[in-house]
């Protein structure tokens, strides 16, 4: 293991610090823009926060990054999804082509878009668009043995450390992360139910659409892998290692390189949620480089949101995964930085800001 | 009264009505791409919704008319806003500029930008970029007597009215009113209050940002015009000559508009939905076109919400006004019918859409 050790030592990384004097110019700015103090609200607050982790009291999400990872679960034997596992595979085909949600997403916001296929059941080949850094055919079955060797979980957190560089190479302003595997949803609420010490039944939801007893047949299946793992719950590094996948810990790798690299990262759903519990029990001043997105549909990502301390833009009702939420608020960002940095201040524009009740 | 009779007769002109078959297109499209069935939430019902508006299975909000209203209330006098009314004058020179968070806003989204002066206390003159439409030295002050009269009344709808047309005019998709006036929060707080029957104390808020016992003073002032005003308030017209303002008016007539036009209509924060309450008072059937962007940080804006029946998009805290906040949500429905009308179906794609589970 002492190759582990070496080679993941970058997880504890010092994080960046955020620039707490381009956040005081910023906030002083934005008390002098032509509107009520506080009247644009959360996108005051998105604007202020931009700047503290730019370094710059006029922020900018121009150029944003958008890293996909796919990836089969062991533990999809267990019919814990709506969807057969083939679907994975399929959705990599659908990336490539241009079909998805993120892909139209990543056209319309102009994003980099990269896709990566990180071992989904049956290698779909070479395909356009779709990088293959397979790490095998999908995980173990986290309910019979370790999801993931040692050498997968390192390569995984590895693989989303060199999406984070490749990132900040071209610029980006803004990282997303996105995933992409059948029966994830139960290995996030599995990591979920381990790190936190809860019950299955407070993380486990409908996913991509399982009926009721769906959910509690799910909630059988983390209850078990939780009991097989027992032993490594106090350890969030042992614990990726024992339930996967090798979305999520490139995921949780991705995060936390770009907290040392100063990049900041705007938070998916529910399992990307999950990848940012893990990435900050491993280095908890990684949180200050999230930013979250939107509550999902899945009931548990209240539990993780609480957990992580985050308030999220959107309450929409998304539980699609890819990144899409992550891309949908993108907008509100970019407005939020326009704003603060397009509107005339009360000087400038000869308004008076005077108040008088 | 006879010729406002005549000349307002176009506010009982039936609405135009959504296409429910464009709508079952839609969804049945939705219901085929390649995600698993509601899983973009809010932006499946915003796209098949704009389906059912637009009468096509696949609807754009390419291009967005706003229009902005402003005008002085004389019921400002009473020192019930944070700001002197003299800034209401200054925001239109501020908007002529390009200034404000609208203007901003606006270029962002490459939407056409309509400001209409229809009388702030200090004629501004010839400003660019500003109509001028002037019905008075804003209102008269409505604890004392009318805020409009007849003529004033009709004519702030006809501007609405006219407003609208244009819009349809130029080919546009989508309709933003937009609102400035300092003291528009009391008398729209006044309006809501009579048009539902409800106390003050359900209604007036700090607006710009008055403190508590401003919002007090604020209510006493809602409840001497409702007083005043008491024997008018089973008409919602009357209401509205009543009370004001010119802009609520136009708003009021704006919307009434688009619907008979089959225009949606995209509504802002706390005043806007005062004036649709209005519109629908007027015109039941005017809230079919009708979408709501956001939940105020105003607090009474929950009320006029739940009697329009409204489920807005995003809770952000705004309370600036000028459309601003509908504005930050037109990304969202952008990005709803890009996902609708560009992702592959599951028979393109190639992806299995058989449940297992």
């Amino acid at each position: 293991m002492a190759t582990d050790t070496v080679t993941l030592c970058w997880l504890d990384a010092t994080s960046q610090r955020p620039d707490a004097a381009a956040g005081a110019a910023a906030r002083h700015r934005q008390n002098q823009l032509t509107k009520p103090a506080g009247s644009l609200g959360e996108l005051e607050t998105l604007a202020v926060r931009l700047a503290t982790l730019q370094g710059r009291e006029q922020p900018q999400i121009e150029r944003v990054n958008m890293t996909v990872f796919a990836a089969d679960h062991g533990v999809a034997r267990h019919a814990v999804s709506a969807f057969p596992q083939a679907v994975t595979g399929e959705m990599l085909r659908n990336f490539s082509r241009g079909g998805a949600a993120i892909n139209v997403l990543a056209g319309e916001l102009a994003a980099e878009l990269e896709v990566i296929d990180l071992g989904v059941v049956n290698d779909p080949g070479a395909l356009p668009g779709v990088q293959s850094a397979r790490l095998g055919a999908g995980t173990a079955d986290w309910t019979q043995e370790p999801a993931l060797t040692p050498a997968q979980c390192q390569n995984a957190l590895n693989i989303g450390r060199a999406s984070a560089d490749r990132a900040v190479q071209r610029g980006a302003q803004l990282y997303i992360g996105g995933e992409m595997g059948i029966g994830n949803t139960t290995t996030a609420a599995a990591l979920a139910c381990a790190v936190l010490n809860r019950p299955a039944a407070d993380l486990a939801g409908p996913g991509t659409g399982v009926s009721p007893s769906g959910v509690r047949h799910k909630c059988a299946i983390i209850e078990a892998g939780l009991q097989r793992h027992r032993t490594l719950l106090d350890d969030p590094l042992q614990v990726l290692r024992g339930l996967g996948g090798f979305e999520i810990a490139a995921l949780a790798g991705a995060y936390g390189r770009c907290a040392a690299l100063g990049l900041p990262v705007l938070i998916d759903g529910f399992i990307s949620s999950v990848a940012a519990l893990i990435a900050c029990r491993l280095q908890p001043a990684v949180s200050d480089w999230l930013l979250f997105s939107h509550r999902s549909a899945e009931p548990g990502h209240g539990v993780i949101l609480d957990a992580l301390d985050a308030r999220p833009l959107l309450d929409l009702g998304l539980r699609l995964g890819e990144g899409s939420g992550a891309a949908v608020a993108v907008p509100l960002l970019r407005l939020a930085c326009a704003l603060h940095n397009g509107m005339a201040t009360f000087a400038e524009a000869g308004v008076s800001d005077s108040e008088q009740g």
